[in-house]
């Protein structure tokens, strides 16, 4: 199982993998951004620069701080919500990956009282509680739904606590982990959980994983992430979309 | 973020990408059209002739006055629904693109009560209120359901008033915009909403964007609109389908 | 917009496309048949021997009386149900083409109480009617569910009576035409307007095309079967499944 | 119809086709796996090692006895789960081939009190019953939701009984047959009668094939397995995923 790579490389080239493999499997599209916390120093990341990620390639990278300061030779923007991932990777020193999406499924979750919750083993680290970023809380009744600094950045951090996903009403989600393989495998598996879950609930009460039962298997996914790793970046090749 | 092209060549040149951009994304099919104002005279637009939006080149591209009378030296047809374009150009001189399509998550909100509403910050234009276009008000109780004369454009471009967006009760609906990819945006976005909407009001109360988040947001968007643009060009190429 | 071929080898490279674009627009899969009247002969229709309709070729093609009775002179054999086929041609004369399928939204309008409406105009046709076939009125309450005698087919063919379409309960249905265009056309947006139907009654209230609305709107579309003909075979070839 | 294969070699290739038809089909996707008994001796089956199902070669299979033990000269590893074919083929001797899937439809059934039904002839193999295993029964409340060892597998081979399909809750569940063609179109047919059967209860009370209905389709579809066997093949060439 991959974990945090070596060298800052080969984060590089796992990320542009992970870009083109969400726009793949429909969990980003023309928005939405990975990033995975810089190998070589802890207190930056790497990011693209504002394009869309199918188009991403190795030479699209920058580094950012966690300030949100962009620092790259050539002087490029990277996207406006880079806060998202400055504000996680500063609260979550665990955390070395970030999926920002507006992933379809996980709309309806976030703008209506439904819970997500996990109804598979696949998705069982969703556990008991997925919370939802209400961003008029901190940023008022009139935002245009970005997190656009480090002060909305700081609270959505707070709602995402030690949770892998948070919701965003009205916005999408974000999902965490500790490398690119695990991050990625959350962010579809959410999206999966969500469709799912809405078809269940369609047809009557539901019964969830425990969390006896969400532990375990988290544990043993965790073990199998190559698996489907592999297969993604596969699908990439087939469809001629490899970086 | 492209604006009003320059010529009506590159206008055309638009016009042919967004005729098939809007069948990749699955927004038109065999049937409904785009078009542009004429960038040279403001009192006609770009459409094509009376074919396939997917089998659209430059060279199928006529123009039309907005009696929807056309001007073109080969003598060609175009669509029979043309007052559409012309009576929206002529009732709203902002309006630069029109789309008009059979998308298929709008219909369902054309012939119920429920009202269209934005979600989620990507359909913020939405706004409060996306009109609903009853034929019977102007065409009476058996009309083939086609805006195929003047006295119905006009009736439609009334339904409309300023909004970005109409909905055709057992037809379709219509998106306009300041340029076409502006155009293309809402009509793409609006799909989006609407099948995200569905979904969302089966799980409960749904909490829309407050005006504010609404206009907030599409300012930001209105900024944004390259983005998606250069995606969905690219895509197409991906596909083989580039003109 | 193409009527009945003049020539059977006409008629039969029709039924070759009918076959290959009713797979590919999601209408047949491994089953399902389409036929069309021999044009050079009223009392016989031609359908393919029994094999997947994305296989079909000019060569499969033989000719089958208004018995059942299969006139190959390699003799081969095509399906069971080529009953459902040889009937509604004795029964309908007006009718020159018949498509069979397990059009998937189909089914549960088929077993169920919910009455398949037009919802919009593309669907006109089906007008305030689409009769759903019993094979346990005809057949008794243990058939194996097909079609496969005469008594079974003359009882579908009563079923049908002078509707374009009619549903067969825990199996699918069958759309008639004057043509193997029209008859194609009736399939695709059955299936169309058996999903959105579905999604617009789980809004609320549904507001149907009224008859006169039916009757004008299925009139202009006659006109226009051409257009989506030409789309579909078009897929079809850069799909690279053309014959 | 392709029964039991003659040799060892003829099962493995079949079982190659097997892994890319199901995933091809949407059955599986970076999990699952598909088994088949060996034909040179009933005490074994033939199993892919441990790898995504799409990637699967004749290379990369295996034989496992009936205690889960592998026989592999290379010393290769297979599924954690292999439990739940061991046991499968222990308990139930006219089983000859086993697909258990994460195939997304079955979830909703698996958590929620409705029962999958027959609502169409091609599955009419459901029958009137579709048991449902809960691990929790064998394995306590906390297990990590694998069939990991062989007295999970057995309680899931008691639960199948003598049917043909049985789900698992918040997992997947498990096809078998008297062939790779039959436990494969079976794992197809399955997900599609749970798709359709969900939008059929949300229009109204359902009516399923009875039981003489059941038995008779299912002895005819027993003689057809072959066409749509030939087209899934035929689908995977096309798609350049042949083996």
């Amino acid at each position: 199982m991959s974990t945090a790579p070596m060298t800052r490389e080969q984060a590089i080239d796992e990320l542009v993998w992970a870009n083109r493999i969400l726009v793949n499997e429909n969990v980003l599209d023309g928005f939405g951004h990975v990033s995975v916390r810089d190998p070589e120093r802890a207190d930056r990341f790497l990011i693209a620069r504002s394009i869309a990620p199918a188009l991403v390639t190795a030479a699209d990278v920058l580094g950012c701080d966690l300030d949100g300061t962009v620092h790259d030779a050539q002087e490029r923007r990277t996207y406006m919500e880079r806060f998202i991932h400055s504000e996680i990777y500063r609260a979550r020193p665990d955390v070395l990956a970030v999926v920002h999406s507006h992933s379809p499924a996980l709309i309806p979750f976030g703008v209506t009282g439904a819970r997500l919750r996990p109804i598979c083993h696949m998705s069982s680290f969703l556990g008991s509680l997925t919370p939802v970023f209400e961003i008029r809380l901190s940023g008022g009744e009139s935002t245009d739904m970005l997190v656009r600094n480090a002060a909305l950045g700081r609270a959505l951090a707070d709602t995402l606590g030690p949770h892998p996903v948070a919701l965003m009403r009205g916005h999408g989600g974000v999902a965490v982990g500790v490398s690119l393989p695990q991050a990625v495998f959350r962010a579809i598996y959410t999206e999966s959980n969500a469709r799912l879950q809405a078809q269940a609930m369609a047809l009557g009460a539901v019964e969830y994983l425990s969390a006896g039962e969400s532990g375990a298997a988290t544990e043993t996914n965790n073990g199998q992430l190559d698996r489907p790793w592999q297969l993604w970046k596969q699908r990439l090749v087939e469809a001629g979309r490899a970086p």
